[in-house]
């Protein structure tokens, strides 16, 4: 039987979509509520036939009270329609939330002014939020009642960099060559996401420091001790839908052989349902990641450190599957529930 | 030495830039001048690293005089910046014009006005202007001052049909099935032609006779005797950039075999180098006829009928390629120069 | 607590991997054992990293005793490592089977023989199966202990057709335009199927009546009392992984305006889970039915007929979904589980 | 007048095909015979519609004494029908060659070893052979006899490369991550390259020192003088036909910002017509580049040293084109010849 009572706030994104599809899934918790802006007055069916009969309804008009957690798909931002004022009015209901945008993931009203450009509206809750990733944060997000879900590129990038981190191992010179899926370009009309434009493509968008996922990457190699941050990311969209590849070419404080990095790894996430460290030998790709909650690693050792490719797919570990995943801590369920 | 002087009205568009692109191909003519309403200010290699060096104009401000053909690559319409209007503006100049866009197509105000939606405001323009499929109408081109470039379906649709019209072939009953590339689309910023919507997708968009596409058909097939019209025409886009392929379901007043529709057809296009017909048993697919200027067709004899698959590039032979192939005619040049 | 053990025959295959996932998936049964021929000594996650942890067999050696039911996902055909005595083999043990293979789907060895070109081996089994499309043979399907799964262009254009067999509402004229996703072709070396030769294609690969799939068809249609079979079946091939769309153009005996197409079918298939039957006006496409295990249609008059669209996933409803479906009544669970 | 004659030897592959495109555009040199193993007896417009109505010759049966210049597109090795044999028994016949494999590249017959596996049988050949980087080696392409054509990777990266190093501006760390499209693993029936494999996924096939072409890069980069070799090559093939992006992660002796870097590249390839440097702030991107003999650079100055951008599509620069910039040069024709 069903005992948690869900809603999803942003219902025609992707993201939004993602989490419908895996709350219909999991046995645990119903989509007791549909929020939308653009889409109000649809039915949830009319945008996916799969999805069931409710009525997508205008933010305010509804009854909080009967709703247990909500997970907000909104772009990040302080306008109406957008997360962080969202957030903040869900919280004042006593609902949990959890947030997929960018808005509650850099702790501080200073380092979220740094990367976003304005001033935080809730600094209280900000301070309040708990990062969600999970494999590092469990305990922390079991408590929260505010969950700030990872970006999908500090997602691919943390998992391969902690466990360096951890034992002292990194050094000052982290190199990220990084592929993205066109669903991390969310579904707005804008011609160079275009069929036509980025079929038989590959394009990057950045190069240095300039990408706001830099700062939420830094912030947590931070605070596990780690403070020289990334030298450079360069994000680029390829021909896909969804999934991701993040090759990560590190600098280290010991030459280690392909064996010796892979026990570092295995150890690391030896009960971790959620990370595969592959084989010596094979290569993480993103097809081995696509339609599930996995990040796929794997370990490739080079002159003064090693190369990580690290896989997942950027709409479920990247987003709504990491999402679920912290619903399920946070509300006491497998943590695997409704992830298979 | 290259003698003829053009210009591209509309340069950053799909057709446009395939007109840009085959122009720099060819022996005969030079890109005098590149006209664009958004990319007026920008240098045309800007838009594209391979293009010549050229500043791109605003409409008005070109020396007609100069040039001694236009190709107008807008879109079809009587505001400012669409084609109806800037072709009459053209012709006041004396420019010769090649019109890629829909609107001196129908060839009456009311067969316009029936198919979309508003009055035609050059009806004498437009009773001139000569229909640009070359393979059936090479002797009034050569004379045209204003060709009207076919459709791309019409293109892909007629160069099938007509061989059955001529000899009386054809009953009364007429299904296509037809899938198109997305640059069919055009590059404007609408959700539906997000990547993330058509990777992995198929989206018939229309059915029956909604497509402006059937007028033209139809208005073609009467002007060689075939009054009944299309049966159902069922437009589709398929996930990839460039290409078009067309399945005609035909009741035919004979049942011949394969043999004689092949010589049917055969000798129809025997002296033509822009059509293929394949032999017996092979089928017309998209990759035979992408980045070709051909027409690729392969026959299929079925109960009391043929079928007919149709196979061209829609920026090429269903646009830019058959433009130039007119041009060619205009201008006195070998047909096929350019092309290859 | 599960309770049901299943065996997957035919591991390494796409519609063995979607079975696999299913089956993760599912409250009631638990995949006990894995075989595979070209992939037995491997372990199954080693083919997927999400698959959980299990020797992949080669086929005799698993103790059926302790499966309750086999999946068989293997070519079509009489020798070692094919359906037919693999089937048989199991059956002989006493396992229930389903049969993903087009081996026990024609009912009769003269009709199998026609359309696959030598003889069958075992007519007993052939009569015994039960044809399992669960929207038509329900009944039949939850006492059977050999189930033949449809083919996927059968599943699509039978849930198409047969609400207009059965009111006698279906002329003697179908023509269909089938495309397919290339996970369809199977994931065997032709040079064809490669990425270079099919991106950016739309390729057909029959014309007339020369697929399998039409005998299939044809024989279901016969035993709803429509004797006169398919007109013309296209198929095609699509670059896409998973999902298909067909057409089916067709000649009825009534000419019913757009609410009554509606109202036949939206009565035939009102409690049926995975038929969705789209608003007028509105196209199925295959997007709407990619990873999950609906048939979406749509319905479109056209001069006396109708239009039917009909979209699937080839993968999932058109193989391992509706396997589920009908291990799930075979079994007695619930009909939906494992499959949202 | 063509006065030129040209024979393909490796009519069926990717780069054969594409060679045999180019030479019809071609206004000095005639296709005079065309030679496939696979595809001998066939005749060419078989292959592709496009192509013109000439027999495929097997090899030897070839009357050389009228041939000009070979393209020879072959896979490499000693095999029959394979680079090492074919190009030695052309050159025995006087007939000049461009090897598009990799069996003429490495110079010495102990390089070759290494990278290879198996012994050179032909080295006075292998000595003789000039490397047909044309934008660095013009003067010697100008008299060769036989000209090795550059890999496609090589092409890519040795262009971003060689201005740093003849400025003796490049420190020892070079790190590759290369994304290649499909053709560039060629037209052979492997499971991994099926469409269903590769679409939606980006897969690295390599890591460190393994790739061949580590080897022809290598070699080039120490006849320039820089001896230490490349750190890390990571090549990757992505959902797409043809084009490729490197992006070349180099420590540098000196810590430029962007105008410097940019006076850098935009010097030393002022007047080559083939290679585009970006304007500050732009990226390279795959598209930019496809079918055209484009190489597109984009620099981006990081800590200690820049990133550069390398876009070419694989089959023209990196492979066809670039073997036609070779002939032009070989045979006296304007070096862009053909190559718009």
């Amino acid at each position: 039987m069903k005992n948690g009572n869900v809603a999803v706030i942003g219902a025609s994104g992707y993201t939004g979509q993602e989490c419908i599809k895996l709350i219909q899934r999991h046995r645990g918790v119903s989509l007791r509520y549909v929020v939308g802006n653009q889409s109000a007055g649809q039915n949830l069916n009319a945008i996916r036939p799969a999805f069931p009969s409710l009525p997508i309804l205008p933010f305010p008009e509804v009854p909080w009270s009967q709703v247990d957690l909500a997970l907000t798909c909104l772009p990040h931002g302080p306008a109406e329609g957008e997360s962080m004022q969202t957030v903040a009015a869900l919280r004042a209901q006593g609902v949990k939330v959890i947030d997929l945008s960018g808005d509650y993931r850099l702790q501080t009203p200073a380092t979220y002014q740094t990367w976003y450009g304005h001033a935080h509206q809730h600094e209280t809750l900000l301070k309040q939020a708990v990062y969600g990733l999970a494999e590092w944060n469990r305990t922390q997000i079991r408590q929260a009642d505010l969950v700030a879900n990872p970006g999908c590129y500090p997602t691919a990038c943390l998992l391969a960099l902690l466990p360096l981190v951890r034992h002292g191992l990194l050094a000052e010179s982290i190199i990220i060559d990084a592929k993205s899926g066109m669903s991390g370009a969310g579904r707005s009309a804008k011609i160079g996401n275009l069929f036509s434009e980025m079929a038989d493509n590959v394009r990057p968008y950045g190069a240095g420091r300039s990408h706001r996922h830099v700062g939420e990457i830094d912030l947590v190699l931070g605070q596990y001790g780690f403070s020289s941050g990334i030298t450079c990311f360069t994000p680029q969209v390829v021909p896909l839908h969804r999934g991701m590849l993040c090759n990560l070419y590190l600098k280290t404080r010991k030459d280690l052989n392909a064996q010796a990095w892979q026990e570092v790894f295995q150890e690391t996430y030896a009960n971790e349902p959620f990370v595969k460290v592959l084989p010596i030998g094979q290569f993480a790709e993103i097809k081995s990641a696509v339609e599930t909650n996995l990040c796929v690693l794997s370990l490739h050792p080079i002159p003064d450190g090693v190369l990580i490719m690290s896989a997942i797919d950027n709409l479920t570990k990247g987003a709504a599957g990491q999402a679920i995943q912290n619903m399920n801590l946070m509300l006491g369920f497998d943590e695997q529930e409704g992830l298979l």
